[in-house]
């Protein structure tokens, strides 16, 4: 197996290069002045088997063509086997539609990725993992939050405590994942979106965290509302020090800001998404996943 | 036929709705806070003979990811038939690989509109006509330079004169059609990319300008580098007031105040993109070849 790492994701494509052992494949790309994407493979690829490494981030459009570009490039240039690794999997909110007329865009990302000959894919920490029903080729949902949780075990954490920030199924299965990889325990938040304002409201149980650490873990921080609220409820519920641990740290706006000031202490992110909060590698669970196969 | 507008193409899409008296379907669509696109149509699509209008300008992805989100839809929705009308078609540079491992965009946008279904493609004035070769549907290649030209008719021109700033055969083939649509003399520059620097450097030949107002009929500035140097030059050869008619006005970082101080007095564009130097429109053009058909 060779790696190819795009530009969402070089430095991730490298840590999963080391962890799998695998070269890595020279690449060149640039965007050209008026802002289109130019991509060119410095040595043969026919052949190989390959795996694309490139997160969906935000300018999530961009990235997406970059991938498409990517692939369609290993295809013609006859490689033998193309997986995909993309951690972040943008458009990943609908695997149905709800409205009639509506799109239902986790379809078309879907549809083009296996059009262009994606083997298979791997994701991390998906929002929804109906969406990967979606693929006729295997395409499997990892899972970040044990690692995200062993990171805070350096805080020296009093009595950790994990919490979901929601009910979601999936949230929980995470927080009991992480709360397991650090002996701690964990419970969730309920949270509700107002139908017609769309606010978020969370809704705390009787739960004992008072004087405890408490880890929040979140699969995606877009505008940071849910987890600010969470925190904020954490605070009062007289915890002592609230951590973020999250898969993907995208951050919109002032995210940051709003979860400082409900009184988070810090927020760790994964190489998902290249940006300051990337302190948790996700090469690791990648690489175990494809030993595993 | 019924009209689709993208978001990129909004006030067009309504000008082929009237140049065609065809009805413009109803839609919605947004960004979510962390910038991924949603769509929906307010109405039926189903047996429709549908028109998608979307030009793909800068920022290029975001409107490509458009394209196909809509476009995926109208098929999903049960639409009979999909034309699209994209008439600034990104990624036509190259309709060919030069060099070995190298990226074809075109061929990937080809690959993807076909797939997702449209059954037809109409383009304006595209930088390299042979990537339309790619495409296994119809795919057609309209031009703006007649009706640039007589835009210019209202500045009581002097002894018009028509220049093509470069001296590839369709380039000058526009400068022919310009100046036959207002009854000018047209000739044409040689432009040559030094193959190390990647500098442009454009070669005047004998000419008769003194004292006349020349048009510079261009399909896409960018930098407007390319454009400068003609201006310059044909300022230079004494020419009265030099204008830029251009299919798309990219206009990228400081393209304008470059060609305003290279001389030019005026640059018009094409609602192919939709900034402040569209000041002709492509519908009439489309209309015209749909009708034809």
């Amino acid at each position: 197996m060779k790696i190819v790492g795009g530009p969402s994701s070089v430095e991730l494509a490298r840590r999963v290069s080391d962890a799998l052992d695998a070269p890595i494949i020279s690449v060149r790309s640039k965007r050209f002045p008026d802002g289109e994407f130019y991509f060119k493979f410095e040595e043969k690829v026919a052949g190989e088997d390959l795996l694309v490494v490139q997160s969906l981030y935000p300018p999530q459009d961009e990235h997406l063509v970059e991938l498409f570009i990517i692939l369609h490039t290993c295809r013609d240039m006859k490689a033998e086997r193309i997986r995909a690794f993309i951690p972040y999997l943008a458009y990943s909110r609908q695997d149905m539609r709800y409205l009639d007329g509506e799109c239902l865009s986790s379809a078309v990302i879907s549809e083009i990725l296996e059009h262009l000959g994606v083997d298979s894919l791997y994701t991390v920490d998906v929002h929804n993992e109906n969406v990967l029903k979606n693929y006729k080729v295997p395409a499997y949902n990892l899972t970040a939050s044990s690692d995200l949780a062993r990171y805070f075990l350096r805080k020296g954490l009093n009595e950790p405590f994990v919490i979901a920030p929601d009910d979601e199924e999936i949230a929980i299965k995470r927080a009991e994942l992480a709360a397991q990889a650090i002996g701690a325990d964990y419970d969730y938040f309920v949270k509700k979106r107002d139908r017609y304002t769309g606010e978020i409201r969370t809704f705390s149980k009787e739960m004992d965290v008072q004087g405890r650490d408490v880890i929040i873990i979140d699969d995606i921080i877009s505008t940071g509302k849910t987890a600010a609220n969470a925190a904020s409820i954490l605070k009062q519920m007289g915890a002592r020090r609230v951590f973020v641990g999250v898969s993907h740290a995208l951050m919109m706006g002032d995210a940051a800001k709003l979860l400082k000031d409900a009184g988070v202490e810090e927020i760790v992110g994964t190489d998902s998404v290249m940006n300051e909060f990337a302190k948790v590698s996700v090469a690791p669970v990648l690489a175990k996943a494809i030993k595993e196969r």
